[in-house]
């Protein structure tokens, strides 16, 4: 075994921090999070340097990347405090240009290299969260045209994006024995007439909309449909593990940095004539924080090293999602706890990160999901 | 042993059930916590109906009622939904009736009526959390005058309190065997020359100001010392366990408010055919969840009746804030789980409940200070 | 509310006290043990002094008492290291006392009275664990007399008791929508031809012995049914919420014993030239403990009122049951930990008190089973 | 970075579970255990295979590996059901051959060859548990001989060692300011005038003596010094990160058997007309043991390939002990519950995993200690 980074890794780190000192400083994400505004600089400085273009094939002008290397770079911008969502794109972007049109890749790749969000995932309805076979919105021929209507909720950067990869059941019935064949892709303009959009309101992610999307009678032509007929559901499943993987680098990155700040605040703080960092109680906190840290990472990191090796992870990118989800709450709470009252305001960005962070046990897969994934794979392995 | 509550005790409860019905609505509530106002409403309509002057003394024209009776309505308050701090006034209002001049009683008796906040508690500063001895906000006498230097902060509501009860170190050597005798109170106005007030930002608490306060050379007079010269850290400490005792009682009653819409939706929620409450993952949560409060409901009330009875609390009211303030997060953080994306919204109140109840694990005490009271106190036990 | 014992309970315990400070030593426990042998002294110290026959009705002679007292002497006798087998009986006693034939009852009071296990609970099958509807033993009808064929397993003090009382399956075709209608209950007696006990190695409990028991054409006459026919199964369950409180209130004071075993040796412990009390690590797990125990207790005395005062103890019983089992080896097991290596041994009773009490997780209706009676019962209330 | 094992590494296990099959069957274990035999049997068998010299230098016609492939073989040993105790030598073995004189290691070697345990570590005193520097046991000089005074214990295998490395204090006051530079370690042979051994009971590890060891006016020679004169301590801890991470990959491989027992169980085991293994709850319980395991595993290979590469592993060691230990603990305690009443009897050998992996979390440094020897030099990381 060997649990060293590449030479090439450790440098693409390095610039990365030096990407973030400049351009995602600590100050700029206090600033976007509290206006609610989207980190464009960040975004910017990550396409100038070409962290925008990592994981994209060589033919789109992008720069492939092994998925250890993607989550590395996740787990870096998150663990300096910066917002995972602007690299997460290259996860979804890698499906369009699998399944995606010339026309609709054309489309996404513009985005991209502007520096936009290229599109919204729209799968997610009131009624379909963790079940997706409850999906409700459909689409309906009629006169040669293609008509979606549904309501999709918990969409993430709508009101910025120009498309959505709309999964919609066919409103007629569907004769297959798979009810999922009954699913489609298709590609929706957002500024179409009939897509209404509105925002929720959240308790963390300030920086990054997260919407309700009403389509109504929107009108499609048959070149809009993703990939195949009928395989909307599978085209939509293939990268869930790489996705789940993802949160899971993302979200351990927050931990780090909760952490650190907070070892480094328990050094400091002086209460009753010491630091409290040389009380039991907060060193027994930062072990048990440490050693979560450490499985998370090797947990991510092994996962990874499958992907890249042609290894299932079934049962390894859902356990992997499942800790890192809860782990990096609970190493961000005894953070927040060691900062005491100032950890509560948001001058501490252990804070921001306590809000954010606890949206990844719900979203890309709940724990209770996760565990019936797991649990059902485990079993089998013993028949 | 007996367990029934008294019939003036269900009555009362009812009584404060029909008024938040009326003046404390969850829309109401909604509305005040997203612009970060102070529920007037509710705290007339308390007033108006006799809440706000229970457990003050007949002499005052209130309604004085035993400890259990105080921790009910605390719990009810939170249970319905609504915010803890308009009723929690009573405790601190009891100290400055027993200390206070007979001008600083008007002063106090006058606002209370009025339904406002009568005072802020001057003890908390940035160097002083835990330690309170390390309080390094000065009096210093001069010209038969007293001024105030020092920085205090976590003030709640202090942009709205008329007063500060504001602890003090002697700026002079005090010559005492006991460190702690160096300390005084002294009943600052919050709108003399000197005093400045920055309000802090939080992520949870928004209908409740929370406050850094700068007081630059106050001048006050002889007859704003509260109380008793030097024994400023004794009677700030007096009380400090029927406040512990209070915040379990409040918390405790937030986790009932978030357990209950938890349970009603789990057993509407339709995902793979069927309500999520039928599967296992959701009937465990739920039966932890009642489990805990169950646990809190008695650690509460055995607390109360013992010091309704004259028994030491010391370690009974340490253990009752160390559960009650951790087992409430828990209970909020499965109900957030099991409403899923909608408990990360506003739309859902479980998410005000999450981020106002972690509060409570630092303020009145860390986790770590009351195991700190508690597990010396107990080891004196079996010496 | 009111938390105080009544002056007949502190007496009764005081009583217990003494009789156990004689007759139920820890010299005495650990030969027990060691060698595996019923603690036939403390048993007819009981009896003799009058706590055989708490429990039973006065036209047997014996003390009628409420479920709170019951509960109060199981806590004391583990609490001062007893063994709760011996007192526990009184719960199926009564089972038997209610059903019973005349002459079953003269057979049951004639063992009570001798200081003997009467009988031994016939429920429990290896294919019937959590799941008693499928217990496979069968009673036939053959010219005029019935024969029980079948295999009985975790049977405690199957060696001692001269009666099973037997749960069998009619082996005809019971035509009764409730399939639970088919099991009548027989009273068998141990030494009649066709009855094998099989003794089983635990890894605890090794003071009482449980046993396979195989039933082959074991004949009995129609005057050996108990209760009526077709109700066995129900006359089963009749006391399982009794007796599900009965094992949280011994495991609780198993304990508080161990509670206070560790309390104590970490006041004498130097380490590092310290005692290990004086650390936080050692008084974080102190407060815990005790935290756990009032919890326990609270729980425990709550469930017996409520079934004293008539108050459905459905989900309280279970909630009880199960907190109770897994909070106290939760507290054994730190007690263990507080011991250090001599916890490890057999001159620790809390090694003993560590084996023993784990089985509670699994008797009486698993964990698992606890959270799917009280888990189902709390989501009907919210319906 | 890369998971695999090397070629080499994959035939030794494979070599190793062949033997095992033949002997070290669950059946000869059982007897074992119940017997209190030592298991000579399996000793021999690794011997004869070359196991019993792995990691013994090739000057000693050893097969030296590297760390990484000794924690597999302790791993792999715990995982098929057998004891790490007979393979854990290898590292005491490795202390004597670099510090022992010709005479010692002659001693050492023709007993390791012999298939017996070499010599008894003797460190640990009544007084001298955590804490290593309270060591009471003295060596004085008098009349060119040297005499040892003093009571050891916890001393594994000293009924059957020939030898113990006895760390001692001079009786002398030594000259130093380092306290811990008056101890040194000797040679003492057992067989000896003043050696008196006696076993201690436990409540597991029954294959293996357990034994307090009195040493009065045992009379040694200036050659039986071991090592240098007042570097007793130091030579002691040197192997200390080592054997933490031992324990940990022993006591992993504990949890491992236990998991892989449970899976299958739950496949099996129908109650209520399905298997247990399809029921959410055992599902959840076998997907975080799984998660745990994943950790240990990883942390422990983690841990072995830094010290293969001469990276520090002081943080990473106390991590390995503390987190294996504790959760090889729950995993067995998890796996105990699915198997039910079962798994409370000895036929069931999650029974025996059960009681011995407990002692884990004391022996080779309590998880006390694992936290304040990691907590401390965490902090210093961030100072």
């Amino acid at each position: 075994m060997d649990f060293r980074l590449t030479e090439e890794q450790e440098l693409l780190l390095e610039s990365l921090r030096e990407i973030m000192a400049r351009d995602c400083t600590e100050e700029y994400m206090k600033e976007c999070n509290e206006l609610g505004q989207y980190p464009t600089r960040f975004v910017k400085a990550l396409m100038e340097n070409g962290f925008g273009m990592l994981g994209v094939p060589e033919e789109y002008d992008g720069t492939p990347v092994d998925t250890m290397t993607m989550m590395l770079v996740a787990e870096e911008i998150t663990k300096n405090g910066g917002p995972h969502f602007v690299f997460g794109q290259a996860l979804s972007i890698a499906d369009m240009l699998e399944f995606g049109s010339e026309e609709q890749k054309t489309d996404t790749m513009r985005e991209v290299q502007a520096g936009n969000v290229a599109f919204v995932l729209g799968f997610t309805e009131p009624q379909a969260g963790s079940d997706s076979s409850a999906i409700a919105t459909t689409f309906t021929r009629k006169n040669g045209k293609v008509y979606i209507n549904g309501h999709k909720t918990f969409m993430s950067n709508a009101l910025r994006a120009p498309y959505m990869l709309c999964l919609a059941r066919n409103s007629e019935e569907v004769n297959d024995a798979d009810k999922r064949n009954a699913f489609t892709m298709w590609w929706v303009p957002m500024n179409v007439p009939g897509v209404k959009v509105e925002k929720l309101k959240k308790i963390g992610w300030h920086m990054m909309d997260t919407c309700e999307v009403y389509l109504e009678n929107v009108e499609l032509e048959e070149k809009d449909l993703v990939g195949v007929e009928g395989k909307g559901f599978i085209q939509a499943m293939i990268n869930f593990e790489v996705e789940r993987l993802y949160i899971a680098a993302a979200v351990m990155g927050m931990a780090e940095c909760a952490f650190e700040d907070a070892a480094r605040y328990a050094n400091q703080r002086v209460q009753f004539g010491k630091t409290i960092g040389s009380q039991q109680l907060i060193q027994e906190k930062l072990t048990y924080m440490k050693l979560k840290i450490e499985n998370m990472k090797n947990m991510v990191y092994k996962c990874a090293w499958e992907i890249d090796n042609g290894i299932s992870v079934q049962v390894s990118s859902a356990l992997a999602k499942l800790y890192c989800a809860q782990a990096s709450c609970e190493v961000i709470d005894d953070a927040l706890q060691i900062m005491g009252g100032i950890g509560y305001t948001t001058d501490c960005r252990i804070s921001r990160l306590w809000v954010d962070s606890r949206v990844h046990r719900i979203g890309g897969g709940t724990d209770e999901v996760m565990v019936h994934v797991a649990g059902r794979a485990i079993l089998k392995q013993f028949k």
